[in-house]
């Protein structure tokens, strides 16, 4: 049985307070965040208590691993503090929007040997999980050209652009993780953004849509293409074409039901909303695989080095786009 | 090069004209129709003369083979005068309405050694053949259950049902031959029928909705669909169930666009709207069979017989719809 | 809160178990099963107690509800004693394999007014629920013609199929409920059934494959198609034709990945294995339904005469089998 | 009636051909090749004649129209003497390699007023040109991304390689057209190349893999992807994703049939294997493009500036995946 404590009482601190309470070997213990209304909601639902401050989860016997989902500035210091106070971490993504931030946090923490996962979800989506696998299987023969697909079905507040890191920190670096993932090292970056949507997202030094095209270091492309709005809902694919197979993921609908009429055929309902509906299979995944890894004594993947190089592609394709040019990693 | 009579300039008779027109080893000579204008107007656009009357294209010696696209009282007194006059025939489906005037032409024309197709052009279209030559090669193991749904997208005018001999002997004619063509010969029919659409439909004594059940010699069963009226077109699918794996042919579409929008995902356009535009590549595979086989003197299928079997179960459903009981046929 | 029993710790005795312990108002407080050892291992798991015999349960003053998953032999036994001892009962299809016996027992409880639930899982399948949801509010017209195929993965051993009533009994009384959730009361029957798969299955004088025909009061058309066994899975499909609209229900894959490669094309993995993968939300709403009718005191539904009409929808399918022809059933 | 001469009677030759003489309006009078042998093979096919020289087309006093189909660095100096000679062209693609012999064509041209089209057959297939319609008339909103995937079977021999301009010039320069068409004019492009198929191609200087972003006047973004190779046939897609709604193009099947089993379910057989089956239709209505425009008098599209700028854009992603960097055109 995995005891935790959860940093973050907000959208994505319930959804893991959900996956920790159906895991069969994992419990929910206590809660903290500085809104202590949705701390004590969130708690009562989970038969947890609520800790009044980070301390108070950091330093509790009854406390074997924490979920941080409070906001991306926390992230450095509460994973710092649980590693050196002897606790598994699941942090959500990023680590920090500071690369120097977190390359510090990393030799900070280096020598502690704490148990660190980065919660890159999309890893877990069970269709991804598939095509990772039969990739791996050389089902396909060798991945030459990876592509992605990764929309929000309406873009988020000015609030959260503004200090949201940019478009590639923030949204695509999810879809870096999964080109890292399937491809393993990127060493060339090449980014194009638009503004095309909403006028606070340019107003505010951001894209709302962009394209990326990458080289992995074994020779394969890669391409990503971003947008914060989609009429017909999230839309979330991959295409991994390879020399003798392709596998491709579509997207989900809420039903199998289809509608013929005058209008058209074969129409299927929009897609799952958002990444609440879309990765709930996902999100459960993860926290298995971060259970068991704990539990059994095996380091947990996607770890630290995966937060830290999503976040490098980020800043890579931050860098091509202002200078118009392609921007090549160190290998 | 085999040189062509038409009997009928109607809609069946320009697909006809069409066909032999686009026939490299086929040529239009002459075309007959009570409607002078319309024999005149369809024999203009093909470079072919007009017969004024039946006799002049029965007897024409520069014409080998005819196509019988006229009305069906007209096919058995067509079909045995041409095939006494020694040209091969290509006769649109029903041979007749009643299956005796069938038997007593049969009769007739045994001892002439004739060739005679009848025009199942379902046989033809690229997808049923496929499936088809699929089966027999045994790529689906033994077929045991047969689904045939062919629906129609609006309902023809009263004078035309009331003519027709009913949905089975004018509609359904299709499908049992479709059956026949996959499965062979059918031992037994349970047929139900519905007027759901049009009054006229009902008033003159016919139905406009039917379901029928049937069962193979070799045991296999099947089921077809039938209506009369198809909010979204041409409605033409069959399943081939089979032990080891199924076949399945879905409708087509006149592109392969998809739109998705915040109603639906994957909308695609209404199918192919009838006949002439659905089944276009199989009536010119059609012709290129009876084109073919005339030439080099192999018999065309499906032939005489096949038309009268599919006759005789229209009767067997008709009989089994009245009588509320399965009707055995003579194997 | 509603505190269960359960009478059955088999294989659809942990699916229900599995739903009263994830419903945030319901607690499993006791099972039974003859088998002791399945009841103690499906009771530890839920925090249970067992119970010795099927009285601990009805008897017993902490137990408000109770779900009847053992032998169908048994159904009836147990409903009219737990009804009587006032305890709301959802019970597993088919309520009896005897038409006269649930009549007899109908008679028995009429008077007592309990609150029964026949648990027909498809009506609660996100898909089908949304097509009821829709045809009941006009989208598609007038329902025409109701097509539902139901063919399991592979046959059940003989044991199961020597006592299971025939395949209409067993396995077509889920589609004979569905066409009564969509369609409402049936006047007519006519059905076909075929022995092409397991010897064994014809010995014990069932049949493997079946086809039926049902006519609606309302005057739509139905078709069914069964088999004991499908290559590619659990194969659950309706197409409901209406006047301006159709809706289909396909299949459920695992994943949403698709291949292609040198042999095919859109190639997705096999169909959901079996009832257990394909209805796993199904039985998660039923229980809920059934949960939330019985605190909120409404009457749950499908209900026992919606058990008795479609097992005397099977009755008159092996009726018409038989015969050979087409049985009428009193409105 | 539009009469034509043709220069070349490989492949492409043949195919204009055949679209020349199933058109009512046109007749293919003359036909030069140096392949005498094939010249005369398909001019017999046409009942055309064998010009033995190319001034016996350009000169002759029977012939309105030229389609020119004879190897690239013909193209110039055909266009050009037939344009002097009064004479309608319809040149394939590319106009020619060099853009600055491209300028000087067009400056020699400019004065004759002579009518010239391009072959860039996609504007001309009935899904691209039904998403361009719908894109036009404001069914999609604002197009903001457009993506375009185009990867050919298998690569063409050393031979045709090494002298095809490279990747950009020879097989994306269809892209690049199919951009412009659906999104205008272009300002920006970058481009990746990778080397991962066949030697050989690498070891003439071009690359068998490529990726492109663009980026349009009109602030929409747009990417490419290509491959010399592809294991499911040929890969011709396009997704135009708009503010209120998308549309998509899939690949097209030589049949409706799907196959289900134990390995996989909903098999589509593999694509229409390369351009000729492909875009049959498209050839067709390019065809009947030309001829309608010809004999009214209007500008057929897509003209010799449409041809120049899809080479300059070759030459901008030539550049920038030399130089690493973003390319800018001027508007």
């Amino acid at each position: 049985m995995l005891r935790f404590g959860l940093f973050g009482a907000g959208r994505i601190g319930r959804v893991h307070a959900d996956s920790v309470t159906a895991h069969p070997q994992a419990r929910l213990v206590a809660v903290h965040d500085p809104m202590q209304a949705s701390a004590e909601d969130l708690a009562g639902r989970h038969d947890a208590r609520v800790a009044t401050d980070a301390e108070a989860i950091i330093a509790a016997g009854d406390i074997d691993a924490v979920v941080i989902g409070s906001p991306t500035p926390t992230h450095v210091d509460l994973m710092t503090r649980a590693v050196r106070a002897g606790k598994a971490v699941l942090c959500e993504k990023p680590i920090d929007l500071d690369l120097a931030r977190v390359d510090a946090c990393w030799q900070d923490l280096e020598d502690d040997g704490g148990t660190i996962m980065i919660g890159f979800n999309r890893r877990f989506d069970p269709s991804f999980a598939d095509v990772k696998a039969r990739v791996d299987a050389g089902e396909i023969g060798a991945l030459e050209q990876l592509t992605i697909v990764s929309r929000d079905p309406a873009p988020a507040p000015e609030g959260y652009i503004s200090s949201s890191g940019g478009i590639f920190r923030d949204m695509t670096i999810h879809d870096f993780d999964l080109a890292r993932f399937l491809l393993g090292d990127i060493v060339e970056v090449q980014a194009m953004g638009a503004n095309l949507i909403e006028p606070y997202i340019e107003r505010v030094g951001d894209h709302d849509s962009a394209m990326v095209l990458m080289r992995a270091a074994g020779g394969a492309l890669c391409q990503i293409t971003n947008s914060r709005r989609c009429s017909y809902g999230y839309d979330q694919r991959i295409e991994a074409f390879g020399s003798v197979a392709t596998l491709t993921v579509g997207n989900l609908t809420p039903t199998a039901v289809r509608r013929q009429d005058a209008r058209g055929t074969e129409q299927a309902p929009p897609y799952l909303e958002f990444f609440l509906e879309r990765y709930t299979p996902a999100y459960r995944a993860e926290l298995d695989h971060f259970v068991t890894s704990v539990l059994r004594g095996t380091a947990p993947s996607p770890g630290f080095a995966d937060g830290r190089e999503a976040l490098a592609l980020a800043d890579a394709a931050d860098e091509s786009l202002r200078a118009g040019r392609a921007v090549r990693l160190d290998g």
